[in-house]
């Protein structure tokens, strides 16, 4: 591949996953057996649901008592109150409940982590059985540490990790992949301070690059969870140890929320 | 490159842009020229930086007299008012206006386009002469259009264009690029109806592909506008000829505005 060139390579025949997997190890495993080349500096991108579901973040909603408040939010947003109790589970603050006729209704949350999500991240597609559904991982960065660590151990390569979730935004239409765990890389690159071309300073650039090697990966993530694990080549990203959580503004900077 | 990789190449010692400037003319005389083998289907991405400055969208403060309105919201998010009527003049409708002890103030607008963007799109960085800002080109789906035919013409190859600008976003930090101008692919990827590795169907999965190709092209942009023109390959995207425009959220469906 020519210097500077971006090159972004997906790990075909991907085992199913199933809880209580060592997610770790399957990714090492898969990366060496596929006869992919990792070198140092390699970007690993990891899809939220292999994750979840290794680390038994699947609730089956057969099993989900809901609250009296859980059925009255369920009622508003048209969503199965069981359904409705999980996300409260993982919700701090309901950012919008909304019911149109045109559509099934929303349900705009921020998780325990500061996330907003719509569902707070509950995944109801591609899980075991049709009641099952899908958490965000407890801790994001954690477990792309594990899996980065794995890698060095096994494979001998100094590498980072992202994991990725699909997600709505305000004002356009279409869902985006975006950085829920990092380890590695820092997620921000604070370009501020920079001069332009012709000499004059930057103002406030500070690139969401976690967030944009997200997206490039997403490009090749097959919404089926068939393609969950994508290595990503010559990206000259800034090395980080403090995980994802510089992505999330603090509620106090957000206007629209 | 192995099938099914996506491989993102920089066109490296690209031209300072002038206004005037016939633009398509020299994105393909210089593809051509740095012995970039263009393929059919290949997409070629385009900072707005450039395309505005080659459509004259480029506009002296020197030469703007803010009205009182515009001296007023000036005054609120401590910006130069000749800036404040600039991004005015392309305001259809005031989305967000604050000042924050900590920073320089915000001003979020809808922009006559329907794209919700902090200061309109209105650039101050990298024109020449300090007093010089850049505008949003008028119709990018257009400009795009017209970088298209020409590498059909000059190169002979079927691709699609996609022209970025750099963005803020709600509840996340840092800036991403997204489409704001399109031709030849189609934007939004809809995958509804399809079923999901366990046969269920996958609910409301339509990927942003537009957006999601901007931000993997943003990681070679480099801000210095150096290097505003990426051509990528690999991408199975959908062919389309309706632009840029599905991106946007209509504001009946929008909860944030």
């Amino acid at each position: 591949m020519p210097a500077n060139n971006i090159q972004l390579i997906p790990v075909n025949s991907f085992p199913e996953i199933n809880p209580g997997d060592n997610l770790p190890l399957i990714i090492s495993g898969t990366i060496k057996k596929e006869g992919i080349e990792l070198s140092n500096n390699d970007i690993v991108v990891v899809a939220q649901k292999i994750v979840s579901k290794a680390e038994k973040r699947v609730v089956n909603l057969k099993n989900v008592k809901p609250t009296a408040f859980s059925k009255s939010v369920a009622k508003e947003v048209a969503k199965d109150p069981r359904l409705v109790e999980v996300i409260l589970a993982e919700t701090k603050k309901i950012i919008r409940m909304d019911m149109r006729k045109e559509g099934h209704g929303r349900l705009i949350v921020e998780t325990r982590d500061g996330l907003i999500l719509a569902n707070a991240g509950v995944d109801t597609s591609n899980v075991s059985g049709g009641d099952s559904v899908t958490l965000l991982p407890l801790d994001s960065d954690k477990s792309a540490d594990k899996i980065r660590n794995s890698i060095l151990k096994k494979l001998g390569k100094k590498i980072a990790v992202i994991i990725t979730d699909t997600v709505g935004r305000p004002w356009r239409e279409g869902l985006v992949d975006i950085a829920i765990g990092c380890s590695g890389i820092a997620p921000l690159d604070d370009k501020r301070g920079q001069k332009d071309s012709r000499g004059f300073l930057l103002n406030a650039t500070v690139m969401a690059t976690g967030d944009q090697v997200a997206s490039a990966a997403g490009l090749l993530m097959d919404k089926n969870s068939q393609t969950p694990l994508i290595i990503v080549k010559g990206i000259n990203y800034k090395k980080g140890n403090k995980g994802s959580k510089s992505l999330i503004r603090e509620s106090k900077n957000d206007l629209f929320r």
